[in-house]
């Protein structure tokens, strides 16, 4: 898709909304330049802001609602009670065509519920699934699920491999992405009966060549695979695992460059080559996570990222927009029809599992 | 207990064993002299090692087996095949009270049936837990279960909370250690129903004071709590990823310093001050994962470790039997035994966090 299209934002959403949607559309606007904006939110407080860009302004429309999603309101009754809501509205604009996309930094919760309910998963999948990059020592992974479904049986396991695989595909451009199942050991026995069905599955199904069995949480950063799936308890937790390691090996190197004079002269000069690194780790470059799996492209921003975090969301949000992902993925799942149903669990393949 | 007393090693067991196995008791040797050694395996292979260090010799006891247990093997099949392996016959010599404490880097799962069958769980434990150290913004804390049970209750969890508060009072000195459940958000309403459960326990029992409710897996290495409670799954996937997480930012930085010539002169100057972050973040120090819940101290080291790294886990159970760990842990017990019955998740606390 190279024509314009629209990108719709929840100017509400976030530690730091509206004014880091504001600057981030900004920030986006000059990467992408076919893009309008649709920001919905309160307009006497999104309207100054604009009012601070104006090539922004003028490719930018604002909706207004009073009415926003609190950061901490359950997904049911954000679902109920906020059909106003900026979050709602803008995915509304998705639903009818008026956006081709919907970026948020709020509520991961109440934007899966609102997103499932408003557009629908797509034909073939159960239940859509958060996606992300993973920097890693051979380059970039996906992990998914990381927090939509708490607990996976084998069939949402091996939709999201699939999901997974296509993302792979049509993002990242590798033509043969590799998949493991996220586990306590690489042993057939290991780990809750519904990954070892899933491994079964996955085994028996159009997708063997690429599948590698179970990794381990160390494998995620190695990049053993390219596709990691998991339930969103297991994948929440090491997502945020990482994030807190990598925070706390900046923080000694940051000490170790500050514990002698040597060390600070060290730093002046490798401040060059640290300045690359830091961008590359930055983890605003790995904003954006994506629901994958349904009737529309739907991106989660982290809650408390700034402008420019905000800006690589919607950068992946467009990315997915203009690769044409979910008409992919419906091709893909068509395509691979014929694996997802030779990948449903077998009472046979079940009992293996079982042993 | 500061008189003599001996420290049983399966040499069996490991990647690099038996010789990683003799040269590890060598150096903590050093470290504690008032240790003699039980050597249970090969003694063909082990004699000639002991060979090359006689002041090990000469405190070293070797009990001859043939049999080992397979680092893939079932922790079942072991459990029932292995009665003569020099894994078993190193636990029971803790058993028989010949040796103080045992330590072993062979197979895991094995390692657990078999102490749990030898030697039995602590007065008022359902299931032992596997705990080790990670390295945190603010020192150290305690994380269990990382790996014994892949699926927990309620009561499991408050169990560990207890051996974990225990263990960080014994071992890490800490008065009052504070301690958080392993969940995907802070929120009342987030995580499983047993984690919800446990956490309505807590909050009810003699525990509550240090009790801060749900931590998400970045706040590990943030150490926002002393003693993290989780079940065996999602524990190893947490320890597993914050290991490779460590090892892509140690490359990341191996990289960067060889990225040009001024980084590389950056590193010459600072090179002091990071031998001593190596030190510091070297996986062998925190090689030794207890096996917390057992009438006998038994310690876990890392199967793919050095002889440093071994020496480590030694002098991990070396320290759980000189500060009395298993006798502090049953008088905690016994007083906390109010806590635990007053944790027990009533019908009441039941309902209200299903909610």
């Amino acid at each position: 898709m190279s024509e314009r299209f629209c990108i719709a934002l929840d100017a509400m959403g976030g530690d730091h909304a509206p004014d880091m949607v504001v600057a981030g559309a900004d920030i986006a606007r000059e990467r992408c330049p076919n893009v309008d904006y649709l920001f919905v939110g309160d307009e006497e407080r999104i309207r100054p802001l604009l009012a601070r860009y104006p090539a922004l302004a003028a490719v930018s429309t604002v909706r207004h609602t009073p009415d926003a999603i609190a950061g901490d309101a359950k997904p049911s009754v954000a679902l109920r009670a906020g059909r106003t809501s900026s979050m709602r509205l803008a995915i509304d604009a998705v639903a009818s065509g008026e956006a081709a996309c919907v970026v948020s930094a709020g509520n991961t919760g109440a934007l899966m519920a609102m997103a499932k309910f408003v557009l629908k998963t797509l034909p073939g999948i159960d239940r859509p699934a958060i996606a992300s990059f993973f920097p890693t020592l051979r380059g970039e992974s996906v992990m998914l699920d990381l927090g939509a479904n708490l607990e996976c049986d084998a069939d949402n396991l091996v939709q999201f491999a699939v999901m997974g695989t296509v993302f792979s595909r049509t993002v990242l451009g590798l033509l043969e992405p590799t998949v493991g199942l996220l586990n306590v050991g690489s042993e057939e026995q290991k780990g809750h009966e519904s990954i070892r069905q899933a491994a079964s599955a996955l085994r028996a199904s159009a997708l063997a060549k690429n599948f590698r069995g179970f990794v381990e949480g160390n494998d995620i950063a190695a990049g053993s695979v390219d596709v990691i799936v998991t339930d969103g308890f297991s994948g929440n937790i090491a997502l945020k695992t990482a994030e807190g390691t990598a925070k706390l090996y900046a923080e000694f190197l940051k000490r170790t460059f500050k514990s002698s004079l040597l060390a600070k002269l060290g730093y002046l000069l490798a401040h060059g080559a640290f300045q690359k690194l830091r961008l590359r780790t930055d983890p605003r470059r790995y904003n954006g996570a994506m629901f994958l799996g349904l009737r529309g492209v739907c991106v989660k921003s982290h809650g408390g990222t700034d402008a420019l975090g905000f800006a690589n969301a919607i950068g992946v949000a467009g990315d997915l927009v203009v690769h044409g992902f979910n008409e992919k993925i419906r091709d893909e799942l068509a395509r691979l029809q014929a694996a997802l149903e030779a990948a449903a669990p077998s009472p046979e393949a079940t009992e293996a599992a079982a042993v």
